[in-house]
């Protein structure tokens, strides 16, 4: 594994599992807020800030789908890494269908970034980062927390009228984003990353109880936390959109695939056919990220065909309460 | 790759794919036969013949299910090697569950007895092999001859009276079990061991087409022949059986399981439901060999975890028209 030691690129430094082969995620390292407070270090204005992201990357992926819910594509710019990371990280490979220049640095690698924001950084360089132009730096790399900025403090700049962290749901959100992150959206890569069979069966355990447990949760009630889409949703939603297709063989989640879930497969073509959502989704990018990337683990690199998944299909979703904002609102089918 | 050259054991001397990266099966080489016949060299008898198998190995597989529906249990004994095979190949393991001695020689590996049979053997060591008690050394060790022999030389000692390759069905028989070989049988192993890309798309689109073909066959006929249960069923269930939980995550042959298909999955329960079949599919000898022996493809050789597949709930092939020998008829039951 390669990462930043004292602003140094290595690709030996970083062991991705402990002594009993359970993967263990480092925690990210830039962790500033946008605040719309005059004091702020960081204020939201449009055309300030900028998102590097993978389209593979279901963490990267978060924020996207936030600044496309609120109509955030005018305020904050985006490039788009190349999805195979070799031994030299994430790069820019504007060649590449899909893919983008830096348009802040025209920087070849990811790492210049983090090295730019600081000269001794000793982190892995992940996506997405939250760049400020005007500071020349990064203002955060944690997709929890710029999910959360960009739906909290951007509502001057956004073109839709949506709060994806509504008054009276906030505990619930928190509470959900922080219960799914270990079985589910970590969950996969616990079983994927596995050295050992122990640690594999206990992420198998816990990922397919969580599944279990929010499939009924969503006989009765269209999302999450209730009758609104919130930031909990779109949190489940970028690791459900990858499962059938990558999580489920390439990180032998193998119980079932989402689309055998009664309540799951209809609710993530619920969230994919919420207007402006579908085109965040590079189903290319997502696979061939994960297959080529990871040679401990498929060692030809050879990119799975996985099922054809019809995320368009109808669904009956809208036959549940549901309080939405009328910019949100999708035009739903039944079955 | 490990094998015989010139009778002494190799484990560098083999490769399995071609320049291109397709998966290349070697021909097996014993080929003699067992016919009813006062000149044959190998006269069926009771009590003569052995039979070296896996329960993991889809081709041993087809002997034991030919050996169950006959009912020739008592006049051919059988060894059942490790699941796990390592550098020295398939060996036997008696201290394991489901595994026994070599009830013949007593041997360590099964290669002694390719060595036996033939001092100067060059071959890959394979299972089944049909070992001759009194000329000690190997009639035939291929799966598609060996089932016919079983078939349709031992009547005399069959304990059920049971025609796999019936008047009337042969050329039929014949013509799908070379059918389903190359698409089916093998494509799930062109699949699993391409190491390139293209290699493995065109297994995969083959592997589905032919999937397709025959679920839709099955729509009308309860067996692949007709009415009648035959080899060819026995030949296509050793693969379906180890489909979902295996040649799916582990060979990436992840288009759909085979629980998904509408006749192709009761199809399975049903042959799974003929007496005498159940008992001879051990799904954790299946799981341990594939997922722990192939370190190119599961590099840290974790047994994925799998569908948890009901073999035993009901189906509704019975409603189909079928010529049952008595002997074969299975307590069918509705949906």
């Amino acid at each position: 594994m390669n990462m930043l030691v004292d602003g140094e690129w290595r690709t030996d430094a970083y062991e991705t599992t402990n002594e009993e082969g359970a993967f263990e995620r480092q925690e990210t390292t830039f962790r500033d807020r946008i605040e719309d407070d005059p004091d702020a270090r960081f204020q939201p204005e449009a055309g300030r800030y900028h998102l590097y992201v993978s389209y593979a990357c279901p963490w990267a992926h978060r924020t996207l789908v936030t600044r496309a819910l609120k109509g955030l594509e005018d305020a904050i710019s985006v490039s788009v890494v190349d999805p195979y990371r070799d031994e030299d990280g994430w790069q820019f490979t504007p060649e590449k269908e899909g893919c983008t220049v830096d348009h802040v640095h025209d920087a070849d690698y990811l790492r210049e970034l983090y090295v730019k924001a600081d000269p001794d950084a000793t982190c892995r360089v992940t996506v997405p980062v939250l760049w400020d132009k005007e500071k020349d730096t990064i203002v955060n790399n944690e997709s929890k927390e710029i999910m959360r900025m960009l739906d909290t403090e951007f509502d001057e700049y956004a073109q839709r009228d949506v709060d994806l962290y509504p008054e009276g749901y906030q505990d619930e959100v928190d509470r959900i984003i922080d219960e799914i992150y270990e079985p589910i959206n970590n969950g996969v890569y616990r079983a994927g990353f596995a050295t050992d069979q122990g640690p594999y069966d206990e992420a198998v355990d816990d990922l397919f109880a969580a599944l279990d447990h929010w499939d009924e949760v969503l006989a009765d009630q269209r999302y999450l936390a209730g009758d609104r889409l919130t930031e909990a949703d779109i949190a489940m939603f970028t690791t459900l959109v990858r499962f059938d297709n990558v999580y489920h063989t390439h990180f032998m989640c193998n119980v079932q695939y989402i689309r055998e879930y009664d309540n799951l497969w209809p609710y993530l073509r619920d969230l994919y056919q919420t207007p402006g959502v579908a085109e965040t989704v590079n189903m290319d990018h997502i696979k061939e990220h994960y297959y080529t990337t990871h040679p401990d683990v498929n060692p030809h690199r050879i990119v799975a065909r996985g099922p054809d998944l019809d995320f368009e299909k109808p669904h009956d979703r809208g036959a549940l309460p549901s309080e939405q904002p009328a910019d949100l609102a999708a035009p739903t089918t039944d079955d």
